[in-house]
């Protein structure tokens, strides 16, 4: 529970007098003008460098829920998706090479995968068990998975990673996430559940009697985030959050996507009060879980477009509109040199 | 009054399934597969080709009205402007190299511009007269300002341009812009002004007036569209008109920008019913007119930002997400091929 103190406000401040000395009305280029001045406080530097190395890391698993039907795909969609994305055919590699990001993916518990790099598989733990049945995670599970986050994410930084992005990809993925974000803010199922793949009336309905049926299970024990999290969640979500948690701690900003993302910065945020000044959230997806997370965390996203593939593909997309609000920063004339 | 055929429908159809057979839940791309299905029937090709030429043209003049207070800033704010724009320092450069679009400035009638490239003022017609005291244009400153729009995106398409934005430079442009929409929807100046470049109560006020005034001054005469766009309007503004029509009518698609595009695609629509299916609008600026010209044309913005900068910037900021729709569109695997 260590606190985080926000990126520095001098310069944040700095960026923004800078930004009202530019060839331009005061406050024009509206939220850009925000944006660019928290990536600058983020960097510790005004102007900030350009976003020249942003990182999207995906973090596979497979959850014991799907087989009680909560998702309109099968499970083996999990392993195929993964290959998709090793292949570059994914969506999130689209929108990634349309606004130059860079896009990797772990395997953290995918119940078969085969003939992937080994990279790939280096911080597997296992599948999520059923969490409506039992607790989807061990605590050594828990542990292992948190800590390959912040593995992957402390190497990203080394590398010289400048803006990190999680990404989700699990068949049955949108329930834990669900059940926790209920869990955090005391909620039930038909408050968080929405149609994650496209689900029908029916297996909605099964999804929020899993919710609650899960919640019911742990009862109190929810109210603690690290047994919430081995109770109600996955390795592939502790991994995504231990990754967040990773980059905020070491300085480096985060971009939310939709709703697992935003689930998981809700626990970053709980276990280290103030992680979220250093994220951003990229865009509200269509899950109604999103915008109660984005919400509580204060985070206005950057689009609605109605999004909802996973994958980081949301907040990859306002990575365009981040590089260019550090362009605008950088590079538009003072109004005194006009 | 020609009715314009919209983007191919056949076409459209085709993109969408494309999409749906997309390694990807169906509609996970939300509004980026209905952007990418729009390019490829604007295109007549699916899928579409990359958006490797857009261009942002923005037309410069200045406004009588300026002289009645209407603007936070003096009129010798134009072309300093222009100039910085030439310079590559203006928002609009820094937002356009950021997302790959280029942007070409023309002087319709700023008051005093010296040492610019000849080309510049090639179209040059001269400033708009006060509105509130008389026409901004006689008819044939009028034509010559709407041909000139029209030739501009005649050579662009020429060149090889895919999409075409029209950006607005002006001191006082709002005030005309807002008129014009007042003219066209049967509002009065309350209901359109806004506070441009930053103005207080009491310049509002005056703004205000000066539009009531010359919506009184024309009377009926505004019902014609041409006639209102002489009346209230400026050669900058025509031409945008003109270049925006000039577009849609060679069937290249034009993403439209905040208040005074969109009053100037309103009035691209009267005259040419149907011309709206060939726009898409960028964003939604905080000008209060912006928001009933694009909900009149039934257009709903891809981004909200909170920019109110002109010069084309909200709908070039904008191309970095249609552009990411099209590769989308472009570059998932199949699901067949997964």
């Amino acid at each position: 529970m260590t606190a985080i103190a926000p990126p520095d406000p001098s310069i944040r401040s700095a960026a923004l007098a800078l930004s009202d000395a530019q060839a331009k009305p005061v406050g024009a280029l509206g939220r850009l003008e925000h944006l660019a001045a928290w990536v600058a406080a983020c960097q510790g530097q005004c102007p900030p460098a350009p976003l020249d190395d942003v990182r999207v890391v995906v973090f596979a698993g497979d959850h014991g829920v799907a087989a009680a039907g909560v998702s309109a795909y099968p499970a083996e969609v999990t392993p195929a998706m993964v290959q998709g994305i090793l292949a570059g055919g994914a969506g999130v590699n689209a929108l990634a090479r349309a606004v130059g990001a860079s896009v990797s993916v772990y395997d953290l518990g995918v119940r078969v995968l085969e003939g992937v790099p080994d990279e790939v598989q280096r911080f597997r733990v296992g599948p999520a068990r059923p969490i409506h049945l039992e607790d989807a995670l061990t605590q050594e599970e828990l542990n292992a998975a948190l800590e390959a986050g912040d593995t992957i994410a402390a190497e990203a930084i080394a590398e010289g990673a400048q803006l990190l992005i999680a990404g989700d990809l699990g068949i049955g993925n949108t329930t834990p996430s669900a059940a926790l974000l209920a869990a955090s803010l005391d909620l039930r199922g038909a408050d968080v559940a929405g149609r994650g793949t496209g689900i029908d009336d029916e297996a909605l309905a099964g999804k929020i009697a899993v919710i609650d049926a899960a919640l019911d299970r742990v009862g109190d024990r929810a109210s603690d985030p690290h047994q919430r999290l081995a109770a109600l969640g996955s390795a592939d979500i502790a991994a995504a959050a231990g990754f967040m948690s990773g980059a905020v701690r070491r300085g480096v900003p985060v971009l939310v996507d939709g709703l697992i993302a935003s689930v998981e910065a809700l626990l970053v945020d709980e276990v280290h009060p103030g992680a979220r000044s250093w994220m951003v959230a990229g865009h509200r997806s269509t899950e109604p879980g999103c915008e109660l997370a984005q919400a509580h965390l204060g985070l206005t996203p950057i689009l609605d477009l109605q999004m909802r593939l996973g994958e980081g593909s949301g907040a990859v997309l306002a990575v365009g509109v981040l590089k260019a609000a550090v362009a605008a920063l950088r590079e538009v004339t003072l109004l005194a040199d006009l």
